[in-house]
């Protein structure tokens, strides 16, 4: 074997640095994706992801694609030319999915906020009333902010307005609880290289029945074959229709990686989150880096920070590339609006730790200590 | 790590076995997708996908989906509601082509052959005269049959007619010689887990420049956000623009493949392909089975075989149940008209060897002995 890569420590928006066992995992030989041995594990993935969506959706699967293209897998379902849908943007990932949307046609309201800041729920849930939406589609944990959403009352008002809710969970899923089914949520997505600590590649996501029944009785197909979920029902149902090639192996690493979380426990998991974002705060002060977010909004996951004076004369990326180099340690830089802006920080999955923070301090210590 | 499976021979339509080394590349602790050590990988990757694509295409990628999302992201990118396809239908594959391409609102002309045989040249370059189609898809190594289609006569007739030719290499890359720039292939998709072993994951492409830039002349943007190929451009070209998060473990397993196509060499590669395949088919006669295709339009990589009426009598399922559980071997049954009629043997990259054949005839031996 060839490949050789530097020991990273992975401190960005994703991805973290993957378990050693689930790393095993991958590497087990394949077995077909029609053997029955796989469709146990597939059974036992869709199961574990039930837990951590908080749901009983039958059709809560792996898609077969990263968490980007679950994003499309959601609208490409849900929305046909002409589809009303309000998106709430508070944020990149909000924006794309208002870009994602128009794409298949849909007439988009954007309800925008400022970056690090929530989308007001009574905001939301007027325009949900102004504009009778037949989607509504807004970010859980907003990656680019660092931003934790109210889900509870925009949902229940899209619902009462018989809107489809579409939920980005990102970022949110396997660090914070998420619970589809109480909060009617009817399509969320996620991807794998965040608090599930796999590497990317797949998008664990769920989709209500109401979802399948609106699909079946589209009257023009849904335009995205690959992603059509009356299709995949075939193969991630009982009777294991050949529809495509599953990627069996990061489906290995994530079977393995569920039954980390499973031994672990969600709420304990939540908590390592907490108590490492809570260090990370406190830690960087000295540095002269502030919260972009007020506490109250703050994920645990992913912190923004406010780059201080100090860094930004030298220039926020040549000191994130030292961090690299020097330490191979990598936070994430801001995007969009707040390229230059912000820095990063994910503490996600494996990484969530307090001795992680620990090393990140030390390492900032000493590349700031010489500014 | 708690995964455990049976070991497998994977003799089906693919998977295929993975390399260990391939196994081993995919087990690296991860590196972001936005590190420099990972792009130069990437970079790497693309060059190797080019020597087998036979193509200087920038544009040459390994797309963060399946093989079947990669015919997604061909038909994404160049079709628009009312484009003229014309599908050259010699089994399955060809058949989703139409599928796919009418769900982008397509007027789709069908070109059909009979299971087994090849599109005639003469009847193709008839139908593209005569429909004066803006883009021409046909399969080059057709899974459903085993059938090698000639691509060059077809292409130059759709290219003169001012057409973009969409050609199937899901199994042919890496087991036959493709030769994108010489045959005017203007997008061209392939999977991983064929004649390259690696696990499935990964959709190897290549989009001509002339793709890219009938893209940016679009009115109406590319439907699917996640795979638009001037999006993908950004990542995949110099600048490494923030796009979705890559598959970076699977990208680690390609790269490790394309280092040992590399140094077996393509045509040596061919011809162990057709030694397999040779062997194959001399073995099965005393058991009765027949090559459905003639021996001239034959592919290596994938015999199909016409199932004799002793295990017919058994039942094919059942017999193909006992390969596989008293002998670890899975060998693939027929698809669509031929499901019942044939198997499907894949001499698959790393299967690709004369001891793999004997192990195989040696199950057939056993279980056949008895019937």
């Amino acid at each position: 074997m060839s490949i050789s890569l530097p020991e990273r420590l992975l401190l960005g928006p994703g991805p973290s640095n993957v378990h050693p066992d689930v790393l095993r995992a991958m590497a087990t030989p394949l077995v077909g994706h029609m053997d029955p041995a796989f469709h146990a594990i597939v059974e036992e993935v869709q199961e574990g992801l039930r837990e951590l969506f908080g749901t009983r959706n039958r059709m809560t699967i792996p898609l077969s694609t990263t968490g980007s293209g679950g994003m499309e897998a959601c609208f490409a379902n849900l929305i046909e030319p002409g589809t009303r849908v309000l998106t709430g943007v508070a944020g990149v990932f909000g924006g794309r999915m208002s870009e994602v949307a128009h794409r298949y046609g849909a007439e988009v309201t954007r309800v925008e906020t400022e970056p690090g800041t929530i989308l007001e729920p009574s905001v939301m849930i007027q325009a949900i009333e102004r504009t009778r939406p037949q989607v509504v589609a807004f970010v859980h944990a907003e990656t680019s902010t660092g931003v934790h959403q109210p889900v509870e009352a925009i949902a229940a008002a899209a619902q009462q307005a018989g809107a489809f809710v579409i939920l980005d969970c990102v970022t949110s899923l396997g660090g914070l609880p998420v619970r589809l089914d109480d909060w009617q949520i009817d399509a969320a997505y996620s991807g794998t290289q965040k608090c599930l600590s796999c590497p990317p590649g797949l998008a664990p996501a769920s989709f209500s029945d109401r979802v399948l029944e609106h699909v079946a009785a589209r009257k023009r197909p849904v335009v995205v074959w690959y992603l059509d979920v009356s299709l995949l029902a075939g193969y991630f149902g009982g009777d294991r229709v050949y529809h495509h090639t599953a990627p069996i192996s990061a489906i290995l690493g994530l079977a393995e990686a569920l039954r980390l979380v499973r031994a672990e426990g969600l709420e304990a998991r939540a908590e390592r989150h907490r108590r490492a974002a809570k260090r990370l705060i406190a830690g960087v002060e000295r540095f002269g880096f502030e919260p972009l977010v007020r506490a109250e909004h703050r994920l645990p996951m992913l912190t923004a920070l406010r780059i201080p004076p100090t860094v930004q004369k030298t220039g926020e990326a040549a000191v994130r590339a030292r961090l690299l180099e020097h330490h191979g340690i990598e936070v994430g830089g801001g995007l969009g609006k707040l390229a230059g802006v912000i820095w990063r920080v994910g503490l996600m999955g494996e990484n969530a730790r307090e001795e992680v923070v620990d090393r990140l301090l030390g390492a900032l210590e000493a590349e700031l200590a010489s500014l």
